[in-house]
């Protein structure tokens, strides 16, 4: 079928959390009809109610009326079972677009798809440890790096690549175009890694009593411990060589640290703080004014 | 020597860095004199144009004129260096508390000083990645936990201790007692572990490419690498045993998540995020209406 431009477009967008939610917020009044697939009812109403989507529907099928673009906004491991019964539920075929948070299984279920879709990967780098319909936010994406994968397919997909660039200006956010192995590779360090982490210190510092003298540091190293356990189970799983390598990496490091400490080696304990001191300041110069700007807006 | 009350103390800031220089701030038109002990000179010419103390001395000598209370705002290990020689320095003796970020070394360098010192221990829980004078603000006390450690010594170190609830209280923070070893392992869980974890994380990370596609998680989680390395250094030697436990239990966690993943262990990985975002939740709870006011304030 033919892809429309974005205002002139019926979207669906599967899955009404705080991505989803926060891109109906951020898509209302910008494109011609906007239609929730999400089966819990609660979301639905509310996304109803306040006005969020024109319609909203438990499950997608073959009966939903047609649909110029689906956007799937859940957790990748959902995604993926989507994508592969797409076929059966748009006879017609349509754009696609997906938000899920690594990009290699995605890309390759959307390789599959026959013909009559056009497709393209995304992930905006955005969130919130709080996930959610209750937590979407219409600026969500404003300002954030909103990374787009081609699929490498015989089809053409330039209309949907178009489509999914007139989508991300108007969220306000910036494209960048990568290889999905290459993204999923970048955010294993700077994502997921973190997550693990984050995770980790909060089993490590589970006791009330430890709580009564933390302060704002081990609020924000913890953050991330309170991300979905179901989103983030779907990105270990589908990005599982990455953070494992990511993972292998960190252990020899600090397994460096550890001797140092343990043998009481200041040089080379100053050295491996000093380092990571440097990279900090590089990485806060690299997102220059921004830095200290987001976190006063959050 | 006779202790006086706060409003009445010639008050001795030893170290005008982010926490001393705060103080100072803080401290500001609460006591009878303000002075500075701090071998920068531009930090000393800031605190004085600007202000902030009364008076301001490279070091303290015995020609130093009498103080009624002296704080050690400065790294560990400078403390425990001005506690040996504060008997030579301060011949008439006079109260003694610390800001130290450990507090089992530097109440044992308190317990050896002469009776005529009156010391506690101290440790505000608060801070900010960036250090330095240029960094203090008046508020950064306000509202936060405030560690104090009683000195387990024959003299009588009442007036000090009432002088420490004093102080607490003219910064607007909350005071708690505990003992300098469980101090120590306290925050080796909560606030040296995560400071350790997030320089990792930058180290990991230390690639523009990556930053490209990082968001506010990273942001988050790799605050702390920012941290004084010195400071640290200082951190990490005088708490090893404590740090080195806290990081043998992190690391045994950590092979058992990376083992869950390396087999595809799904029910093992839900179990493990699920209990961090359990306890993550109670953590907020925990901490209250506190949690998000003070990610909006900072």
């Amino acid at each position: 079928m033919p892809i429309p431009s974005l205002a002139q477009a019926r979207v669906g967008i599967v899955g009404l959390g705080l991505m989803g939610g926060s891109l109906a917020l951020a898509l209302r009044g910008r494109v011609a009809h906007l239609l929730a697939v999400e089966p819990q009812v609660v979301a639905r109403q509310m996304a109803l109610r306040e006005g969020f989507v024109d319609e909203a529907t438990e499950v997608l099928t073959a009966g939903t009326p047609p649909l110029d673009l689906l956007v799937l906004a859940a957790p990748v491991r959902a995604i993926l079972d989507t994508l592969g019964r797409l076929p059966g539920l748009r006879p017609a075929g349509c754009a696609v677009i997906d938000l899920g948070s690594t990009k290699r299984a995605v890309v390759a279920a959307m390789t599959a798809l026959p013909g009559r879709f056009a497709v393209v990967g995304g992930h905006p780098m955005c969130g919130k440890e709080t996930a959610g319909l209750a937590s979407a936010a219409a600026g969500l994406y404003h300002g954030q790096t909103f990374v787009l994968c081609r699929v490498p397919r015989a089809a053409p997909q330039e209309a949907a690549e178009a489509l999914a660039l007139e989508l991300v200006a108007a969220v306000g956010a910036r494209p960048l175009w990568l290889d999905a192995t290459e993204h999923d590779r970048l955010v294993a360090a700077v994502s997921h890694l973190p997550a693990v982490l984050s995770a980790a210190l909060m089993r490590a510092a589970a006791d009330e009593r430890q709580w009564t003298v933390s302060a704002s540091g081990f609020r924000d190293a913890t953050r991330l411990a309170g991300s979905n356990p179901r989103m983030m189970l779907d990105i270990l799983l589908t990005n599982r060589e990455a953070v494992l390598a990511a993972l292998g990496a960190l252990r020899a490091d600090l397994a460096g640290f550890e001797a140092a400490l343990a043998a009481g080696d200041e040089a080379a304990l100053a050295d491996w703080l000093a380092t990571a001191q440097v990279a900090h300041a590089a990485y806060r110069r690299f997102k220059s004014g921004d830095y200290l700007g987001r976190t006063e807006r959050e």
